[in-house]
């Protein structure tokens, strides 16, 4: 079997991190690995098949001989080196929003649209997180039924912040059980024992920039430019984890036990649909978990087509570490090296 | 300025102490105030006006002489003892779900349907928590522009369970923080870091009790049947306040502004809107103030006639306590004593 060498741009990051864990937890076929920073981070350690790598500073030679380079070191180093290391031969799946709506770059999600990687051009995006998880459980739904309009609200954890923002959950936590001051700096606003209805920035007709991700990436990797999609995406204090509530209005009549069957047998989604027995997905049960757990569906009483479901999934995970190297196995799999 | 004597069942509670506090706050007009409970907690002391009062067991002869008796003991007080109060020749405004879908039971927002409390037979019953902050935020949209459909996903705060979760929320955090075991008594699931989309019980149609009140009330109280109405209720770790991702479809088109103007002139609504600096309504801010705070709002991408907002109220006082005070307070300015 052929193996590939592999450098993660941004690898002391949460997201860094966990693609290397998924790397070996996948038993990716590695030849030789590779870690990528800034200088801020290089010289510091990483642990990859139980040895520890030197992270190495991002430079223009980075990816000479690379076969693929995963990169989740934000936007500004997508924009910077992602053109560089196809430039060397490298293919680049990229965990930043720098070329998602690029009509150029295939989105990808392998369970959902796999077909859409077909002639790339070196750079494939990884959807944003509350994004690939939704679009997984609509996927479906979608090609039994069709999907008119998706409305979803969004409990997000604060890993999806990154490192900072779990410490200043947990440290803002202890503050105020044990009464004492604390401080904000990750959010506008305190996060612990509290609910921020803000993620990212706001645009002019008052969504913000995660609320348009939803909107615009559902629509690119569905394929389908109709499917009407409304979002509000909030931040709770939950350390890992992303829930979503989501409202489906089908094409055509889809039955709570219908939806069901057909989630269940879609791959990579797991139901816990059990009502009686307190049974259905919960952020802390899911966090390590590489799958999209789905529960609480049901018929919508508001809507003849419509169906409520609550969807949660990892967010370093399936959210953004095990698609994008998801992503490069299907490359493998199709030989899609475009060279 | 005539005096009433007033008695609140389940005073020790978390929302029996709000009423009393609401009471007090609002000078509510008090000849001679009494605190009832079980005998668990008969011999106990609450304050009033700076005062302690000896919480006494409820009887059958406890509403002798009283106006007015808020019961917020739970179901069972209320279905064993609304009717000896208000054959005492009492007014009985009852916090519990008891009679809240009885079609001889007014239920009452003071702001959206007072007069609805007109013809009474004795029993007014206050809405569920995150029914109240809903319908409130509705109403003022639904007068000028008509409502077909409502879809709400809540993040509902522990103080709604009462004192035992506070505690419970309290004591897993902080376990969970020093890395040590936690219990889980109060919920079926950890609350701590976590969410859970269940409150209550869950029905044949997958709907839990939160959701069916939501989607009954809220027709109950609007006085229209047409009104179509999806719930998902879910708990998060906050210690009071809950919030709503509310859309809403109207009849004919209202702009974001429009909405916005409505909103803000509506009594006992509070918009907080203002997304460059950050301005929402947050449930640590709004616990403590008995308005509803409305913010984010704007029109829905997916639906022409369709608005998103996001609603947070103190689920103790607007959601319950305060709603309660205000609903004895109409009785007096209308003289619907029924006597």
């Amino acid at each position: 079997m052929k193996k590939y060498n592999v450098c993660v741009v941004g690898a002391t990051g949460l997201v860094g991190t966990e693609m290397l864990g998924s790397l070996e937890n996948r038993q990716f076929p590695i030849a030789k690995i590779k870690a990528l920073a800034t200088a801020r981070s290089a010289g510091s350690k990483v642990t990859f098949g139980g040895e520890s790598i030197i992270v190495e500073e991002i430079n223009n030679k980075s990816f000479e001989e690379m076969d693929f380079a995963l990169f989740s070191g934000g936007e500004i180093a997508s924009e910077e080196f992602a053109k560089i290391a196809v430039g060397s031969g490298c293919i680049v799946i990229d965990n930043s929003a720098a070329f998602r709506m690029d009509p150029e770059v295939p989105l990808i999600v392998p369970e959902v649209n796999p077909h859409a990687l077909k002639g790339h051009s070196g750079i494939i995006a990884n959807p944003n997180c509350s994004t690939i998880q939704m679009v997984m459980a609509m996927k479906p739904i979608y090609d039994k039924a069709g999907i008119k309009r998706v409305i979803v609200s969004t409990f997000q954890s604060v890993a999806g912040t990154g490192k900072a923002a779990l410490s200043e959950l947990e440290e803002q936590s202890e503050a105020i059980l044990a009464g004492k001051n604390y401080t904000t700096t990750v959010y506008p606003h305190r996060i612990a024992f509290n609910i921020l209805p803000q993620i990212g920035s706001f645009g002019k007709n008052g969504y913000s920039s995660e609320e348009m991700k939803m909107i615009l990436e559902t629509k690119k990797i569905m394929g389908d430019e109709n499917i009407k999609v409304s979002a509000t995406t909030v931040r709770v204090p939950v350390m890992r984890g992303h829930s979503e509530s989501v409202n489906i209005e089908t094409e055509t009549k889809l039955t709570a036990e219908e939806a069901r069957k057909l989630l269940a047998q879609f791959p990579g989604i797991v139901v816990i649909d059990d009502p009686d027995s307190s049974g259905y997905p919960m952020p802390y049960e899911c966090a390590g978990r590489e799958e999209v757990f789905v529960g609480r569906i049901r018929e919508d009483l508001s809507c003849k087509n419509g169906l409520e479901m609550w969807v949660v999934a990892d967010n370093l995970l399936k959210g953004a570490a095990t698609n994008a190297v998801q992503i490069a196995e299907l490359i493998i799999q199709r030989n899609l090296f475009n060279k």
